[in-house]
């Protein structure tokens, strides 16, 4: 089965060229002046070097133009290498190099990080502006001038198996890896959700969570999917959102608890009107139900659904249905701390150490086949063979599914730490924290924090007879690492609590914090 | 991409083993019980020779029985055959023998027909009987008593682009061809099509279209993907639908115009309770205005959808949306005349004779590709290579999109009648009445019927001093094809319309009965 990430485009071409497709700001364009665009940029890319196959990477806060870079990659062969907008220009350039991207498009936000992402990048060589300016920043190709020139490009037409984009993530290994993700990939799991959250003909879908995430990017594959309109909003600040969703009478968008938190907290909150919205999806953590109770209240006529994925699986594999948030039942209410049931096309299991299936009821770890799973991570072989076991990805996270389907998350094998939305890899906090030179050891977990669901939390073993401040020894990993992923906290202790074999025994450093509550993240 | 047609009752298996599935009559079993039977049936079917890509075959009135069989040959890995109804034993043996089919199971209705299908068929060697009673009729296994005695056999899992079955449908040739169709035909066509008209988890499907015709069998594999329950209604029968609605809740069902006309019309239709339907789907034929006016008024809460489709794209490939039916809108109202947009998935292109594409509003040839498009004809390649045209399946018929991605159709290349919701080849017809020794030349043509949609109509050139009545040729037609394919009504002449090459110029003996129609079959 060929899936074609395009395919949406030119259906839409057909059925209402001259609706409105994406609105950002007052700049609205329709099915056809956005396909032009796509033709166009595909066209530019297709001659500063992109052939087949090849990495394409764009550092931007949301925009219309996103989705012309998406489209426009796919549309002339491409594949995506979107860059992390929140982290260091030396993760960017890492990112760049470990699979070989050598075009670049940058926004105005990122302008200014030509030069050091030059200097910094093996593999980068050709740096394309798609800002709103007039002249393009020195040493880079101006986009829209060069459309202007170029011929529209015939859809190339690649799809099924193809490479569509990889994607990076932080990894257990300190570096972050690159998932590799197909358009049958990415598309099948668009098709998939849909099933279970559907949007409607007239849907208007605010993509105000980064596109550079998987998350983010997946509402707007399956607008594509449904020839929605797209709002984009260029990063997440409430009144801004909360504008947006009054002027364009947004009905859907994505979000983190945390963010909904300060959205229903902004001071003018009721001063807006909220009314168009109809469904929100929240990720990354499940809800506590004071946020959920006020939420309820604040926007009476919303469903809400809760999506859990990974990069590796391009995009949600469980969905917590809208009647568990509103029902008074108990057993539908005890689902709000469960992760919802998998989509259509992905078989999940809980498996043992061997990789066997448990019964109902029991942890084990979540492993995953099906409709948009991997190829693997680029370059990485002995990576993408331990990512797998028998076919079946792992998740690295632990938990047990109920005698309906529906699976609960109680820990994170791979360490991962959730904070407002963004994961961090304690592999890599630990990693910039070890260079500091008074460290003897460390251990990084996530605390429970009432704004961000989980904070970085740091426990520290000094060297004998140094001394490091927590402020310090903060400043000290933003040389390194973005900073979402420096820790907010610090304990500093004697020893670390290993295990018989000399294994850290994160578990135990957690229990304090957590023991209170029935599961970690989700 | 590998799906598999089997997924679904693994899904309901995690999500709700106890829940009801099927309903037939007064038996009810849960999705436990039935996945019980398919293990089973599938032990017996491989213990009688079943094996990969096996054609089994089953000739059945609607039942909760169908399902099994088309689950157990998935489970245990074989490809259906499901057998015309309709036909005569001359057609059903052609039909098992074309694509070499040794395994029949047949219901209480057909199991008079085994000696009579043993005779004529060379490549049939075991008869399941699939029936209520406790003995099973002479030279025939009895399913339930094996069955008891199987241990249940684990899904073989067969999925992707394995053959999921081989369905016949008339032709051109006078002949019916065997369409092969994957699992990710037919199920990537259920799941794209969902996305138009979504089945929500409660709903109770009721199956009384025939499961053997490709509409039919469509909505129970959507039904798979959905979990949701099927109620099976044996053969169209206003009362018996009442009555299935009313007591099951039904809010789903599948009909052509003709059944809808007959429901409503039934003189005690306002007896019965008909409020639980939601969405009803008719197909085969557009509808009339009259009817349509009716049914908005008998049934006011109830969505109406159009689906046309072709057995060789593994089900629908257009829907016309509830919207247009209800809409005082002109343009919209005008659309009831169209057979809708194409479904996700399916690239739907109006070509000239050269299979160029036409502009917006051109007649041409309707082609298509994409998901659900079949693999060819079975064993028939001359056949198969005339359907497609450069990777495009010929629909064979005509018609024209306009600006919106409506696809209108004027008018079908293969002479395809469709009275009652049965697709009826003129070829077919002209080969039956041929063989008569009065006639000298004839054409089968369809012309417009209040209660069939259309009905057949054949056009006679008598052989020069010999006689034949309407009546005498009618009885002559049932020795050869079914009933329904029988001309209806007679027209001598003393000689057809041909060309100057001496083509047949059916076009001309269809316009005086349809001129005043703006268009002639959807």
């Amino acid at each position: 089965m060929q899936l074609q990430l395009t395919e949406g485009l030119h259906r839409q071409l057909r059925r209402a060229p001259d609706a409105v497709a994406t609105v950002f700001g007052d700049r609205r364009q329709t099915w056809r002046q956005l396909a032009d665009r796509v033709a166009r940029l595909a066209a530019v890319l297709r001659s500063v070097g992109m052939t087949e196959n090849d990495r394409v990477a764009m550092l931007a806060l949301n925009a219309d133009r996103y989705l012309e870079y998406m489209l426009g990659v796919w549309w002339g062969g491409g594949a995506l290498n979107p860059a992390n907008t929140r982290w260091s220009a030396a993760e960017v350039a890492f990112s760049l190099d470990d699979c070989d991207t050598r075009i670049l498009l940058v926004d105005d936000h990122f302008a200014s990080w030509c030069g050091e992402l030059r200097s910094r990048s093996r593999s980068l060589r050709t740096i394309i502006y798609m800002g709103e300016g007039d002249i393009a920043p020195e040493g880079t190709l101006h986009a829209g001038r060069l459309m202007m020139d170029a011929p529209p490009q015939p859809d190339l037409g690649r799809g099924g198996e193809n490479l569509a984009g990889v994607f990076y993530t932080g990894g257990t290994t300190g570096f972050p890896k690159g998932v590799m993700l197909s358009h049958n990939a990415l598309l099948g799991n668009a098709i998939c959700n849909l099933l279970e959250v559907n949007y409607a003909d007239d849907e208007v879908i605010l993509a105000v969570s980064p596109i550079f995430h998987q998350a983010g990017m997946c509402i707007l594959i399956r607008a594509l999917v449904r020839g929605c309109r797209t709002v984009y909003v260029e990063t997440f600040d409430p009144p801004m959102v909360l504008n947006a969703i009054a002027r364009e009478r947004a009905t859907f968008t994505l979000l983190v608890p945390t963010m909904l938190q300060r959205l229903i907290d902004h001071a003018e909150f009721e001063t807006y009107d909220s009314s168009s919205l109809r469904k929100i999806v929240y990720g990354g953590s499940p809800i506590n139900e004071r946020l959920l109770g006020q939420l309820l209240k604040a926007l009476p006529n919303v469903d809400f659904y809760q999506g859990y994925g990974m990069t590796e699986t391009g995009g949600p594999c469980t969905i917590l249905p809208a009647a568990c948030h509103r029902s008074s039942n108990a057993v539908e209410h005890a689902r709000l701390r469960s992760a919802g049931r998998p989509a259509w096309g992905l078989d999940m299991r809980v498996t043992d150490n061997d990789g066997a299936e448990v019964p109902v009821g029991t942890v084990g770890e979540i492993v995953a086949r099906g409709i948009g799973v991997m190829q693997g991570y680029w370059n990485r072989e002995k990576e993408t063979r331990d990512a797998f076991r028998g076919g079946w990805l792992r998740s690295g996270d632990m938990g047990y599914f109920d005698g309906e389907g529906y699976l609960f998350i109680v820990d994170r094998l791979k360490d991962m730490i959730v904070s407002g939305g963004e994961n961090v890899y304690s592999a890599e906090v630990e990693n910039a924290l070890s260079r500091h030179p008074a460290i003897a050891g460390c251990a990084v977990i996530g605390i429970p924090s009432e704004r961000w669901g989980e904070q970085v939390h740091a426990i520290v073993v000094l060297r004998q007879g140094m001394q490091a401040t927590a402020a310090e020894l903060r400043d000290h990993c933003r040389e390194y690492i973005a900073g979402y992923k420096c820790p907010v906290s610090f304990e500093f202790r004697e020893a670390l609590p290993l295990s018989g074999a000399g294994k850290l025994l994160k578990h135990e450093l957690r229990a304090p914090y957590w023991e209170s509550r029935n599961r970690k993240v989700g």
